[in-house]
């Protein structure tokens, strides 16, 4: 099988497992893991932070962060296709008492002009805004970027404005790639920062969240309270290391892959690609015939797996697991069942 | 001063003062306040329903019929500018653990087109829609009515899928003058409805929700919950008896003086008003020269007291206290400064 | 009917319904009620304080403080009787996020030596304290009143381990009375308190919380979201300002009909009635036959309303609308049915 | 090191570290982990039961099932030194807004007796019980075990009182030993089951609630909005499925070095040991000079880790890391610096 649903289904490489297997570990509720310290060194050098705290997912990593940031009764201010909103299971509401305030973005992208007229005006009997939240790259956008100068004056705006901020980095390491640039300084300006070593790093379990000691010394109790302070994690995050030295540098071959698959596709006649929006590793198509689901079980019998999102729209998540070869036959399959 | 501001200014009439002043009264959490009992009963009568139940405000009448529909983690369908988002501090996620699904809809008006694709698909890894959320008539959309028909759709759909309905009818009774319908008639697909006895009916303090016994039953356990369990209640129900008696019928006369201001301030060269959008008794005025809180300045120098709603937009929002010569003189007063 | 179950069900005296009818009111939620902060400011000077905000019920009031001085995932040190923990539904856990730590303590007279071993030591992976809480009286241990030196060592405690304090003092004008000591003095060392206007002082509906400026702002903003903005509050308030001027001074009354009535009962030898804990105006009575329910419906059907309170106990509860003459009869009544 | 802090701190075997190297994995959010599905359906069969799910952590295990058998604002019974309210964050109380009625039990050995004074009337103004809470072994009683009996003695009433039960498990299998009973024999009355494949069982990381294919498909949407929705956690799964199958039979060997230490250390006269408490493998040993602290500092220097509980009480825990040899030592090094 030739799975495109996403860079979620990623297995540890050959390396990950025998780093899992001799991993030195101790009970990291007691911070006693060398393995997780090791890890959590390492993402806050990379990040260019003071600390980094190991999670088992990017959305309790993402939830920490809303706990650490916001009140109950507040809002933070989100894109209306960001992860929080459509794929955190009302997370923020039930754990943070927190209301997101969605506010549509061309491409996904936020600006300080899309977000300052949602901030709440100062008005006590109205919920005030605490964050502002981005995602970077925009996974339901289509894995589009945020350019640096964008969140610039992001960061800008929200510390003028007193507010905190956030990103919803899952991907960021895409995001690096495709702009050329380091993670340290696309995120600079972030409270926290929350990537993901499984996804496109291909580490089986696990994110990391980074910021000031403060903070990552507040989300070790957030993390507790979410039940997400487990004994000997090192098992894990022996392959997080590996992930996070060995994989960023491999991103741009599944960009490659995506575009492949993208620039296909386009030519076909029932299709609509938006070429300018493949700009890392998904893409999404338009079927003009509307039947996205009726596709993707065709797809699946001829060994290729994808996702369809709503009625018309098919996505393809291209990641370490899939080679050029398989992109070029999956274009293939799909061009055959759109005939 | 003429305040145009809100119908949450109106004061008590005499007749109400009187009746507060002789209310028969008792421990209402012991359910032994006669005034309160005879308020509860009539309002399920006006409404067609089996019963009723005071609450101090419209807010907390709308979250607990938040909370006895969703359940944490859950989402609750509105439309983008509604009540329940704006302007309830957030209390859907801080209270409920519920988020919300905002829509925009054209004038306020969320049809069954605009809230079936927003329904979360049946995938264990999203957020679950519990409930659809209409208000009517719409505040911040100007007051617009949703006609019969529409909420007809959403009753129909709604059930078929399997939700809930909740209205939030702090102004029910501007659209049954509107429409010249009957309440019971426009509200009878709802499970619950929220209505004020204050603002346009002009009780000092109060709001009902109205629905099956079984939910005003657990009704009563979520208002003691929020420290709505008054006890010698029965004062302010006297109230409410007059206010659900006597004033429905005047209401018109409040759209009538809305739709005077609308019609006299929309020649000004300066405003644009939306006329088809006044429906009722509240009036949206863009100023086009942006300069919206200036306005109110001066308009309040000269005994006019009006909101700037934004940079750039004015609301005035007719009521019993509000006589149709303080309409034009508000009128006056509001065309001379634009000039 | 005498009606002995609680305080609560004390009626407006004719001056307060006089007030309230003619009372000057205004929107309170935009701070424009005259009446309202003309109680808010007295309520302030009353008890030695920088402001003071109204709320409908205590328990409003309570769990305003709550929020007030906690963070979700804290602990709340309180007694094991404590109406925080048995009468207020869960709203410490369901709206603040809040665990009450409940601590037994003799007569419900919490005092440093029981508090301070229950402080969370500061340990990442253990809830942390952030606040003690205080009842005095105690409703359910009797009415008994905190000694002003038990709580000056719990505020000196409280305040070097960093900690915030409230007092639940629905009933601290009872202990004021008791001990002959001025509310002020006897409140002066509480970050928060709240009374009731309602209760022994008469009011139909209403109580206050004291505390800083900064922290009434607070409050504001959490009755909001509670849905407890009322409009023209004013009429509550007028009969509110009588409660908090003029009852004070008659508590004492209600305190010697409770002495009467534990006094006279005392003597029954199917009764144990611990009279040293008779402090204000509330009696229990254990019924050495186990049936306080039996009992309570005998009192009832010859004209005595009073409440059993688990299997083998009733508690009679003195206030404004009972004589010295209804307390004789009562007694009598009850002593007859235990023969 | 001889490390007698926890069972917390047992490190993988041999074989569960191969295990996990080689194990098959794939995305468990999909319910494509084949390793994942192989061990929840060996957990069910286990503990005689239609599913179970795999989860990161006790005490996300715990609080999946506080929100599956509980509503915000209701009440959970719990023994008052329970790991759910001692160790568990608030975390009942700010993800599932309930509020935990602590009942103090000898030996942590909760009967039907305590319980059932402690459920609420059902009064509409008191906040209900939804759930009864047992924990056995009984972490902070000294690792005691509550009996069938008592156990079915609690299911009936519970049952007959419409209330849901769960069993806080994380060391059942260390009752199951104790007791000479099978697990499934031992829970079966219970809603659900927690249990741990780390502390005693040494896996790394994990544990598992067991129930009905129902509750176990709400636990998974709980699971995934708490942040615990992990990938290819076959990893993981492997050495749970080894902690499983081979681990249980040799618990009784821990036991048996608990009672080497605890009858050694009992000879000392400045020692209190309850030998009638050891009953597993943790000793509780009360310290009559009062100072715990200092103790263990001198046993760390001596290479020996235990843990101070207060001022005058040391807890020890056998497990797998730790040999009978080991335990002699100990105790000698304690039974020196106590002299």
């Amino acid at each position: 099988m030739i799975d495109l649903r996403s860079d979620t289904v990623t297995k540890p490489t050959e390396k990950m497992r025998a780093a899992m297997a001799s991993a030195e570990v101790g009970d990291d509720v007691y911070g006693e893991d060398p393995t997780v310290n090791r890890l959590e060194a390492r993402a806050a050098e990379v990040f260019g932070r003071e600390a980094a705290i190991f999670v088992p997912t990017g959305s309790m990593g993402n939830q920490i962060a809303m706990r650490l940031h916001t009140q109950p009764g507040t809002e933070t201010i989100c894109e209306a296709r960001a992860h929080v909103l459509d794929w955190e299971m009302g997370t923020a509401a039930a754990f943070s008492g927190c209301q997101l305030r969605a506010v549509p973005a061309e491409r996904g992208i936020l600006t300080w002009g899309d977000i300052a007229p949602k901030i709440s005006p100062k008005i006590y009997y109205k919920a005030q805004t605490s964050l502002i939240w981005l995602e970077n790259t925009h996974n339901m956008a289509g894995g589009t970027v945020t350019p640096l100068a964008v969140m610039e004056e992001v960061w800008y705006g929200a510390q003028k404005a007193g507010l905190k901020t956030h990103l919803d980095g899952a991907r960021v390491f895409n995001a690096a790639a495709a702009l050329g640039e380091d993670v340290a300084v696309l995120t600079k300006g972030f409270d926290t920062v929350m990537f993901c070593l499984s996804k496109g790093l291909g580490a089986p379990v696990g994110s990391m969240l980074v910021g000031s000691r403060e903070l990552t010394d507040r989300a070790r109790v957030v993390r507790k309270a979410l039940g997400g302070g487990m004994r000997q994690t090192g098992i894990l995050a022996a392959a997080g290391l590996i992930a996070l030295e060995e994989m960023p540098t491999r991103l741009s071959e599944d960009h490659a892959h995506a575009r492949l698959l993208a620039e296909t596709i386009a030519h076909h006649p029932h299709c609509k690609v938006g070429l300018e929006d493949v700009q890392t590793n998904i893409v999404f198509i338009t079927i003009k015939t509307g039947k996205a689901a009726e596709l993707v079980a065709g797809m699946k019998e001829r060994g290729v797996l994808a996702s369809a999102i709503g009625a018309d729209s098919v996505r393809l998540v291209t990641h370490y697991d899939v080679s050029r070869a398989d992109c070029v036959y999956a274009a293939k399959v799909m061009m055959e069942l759109l005939d």
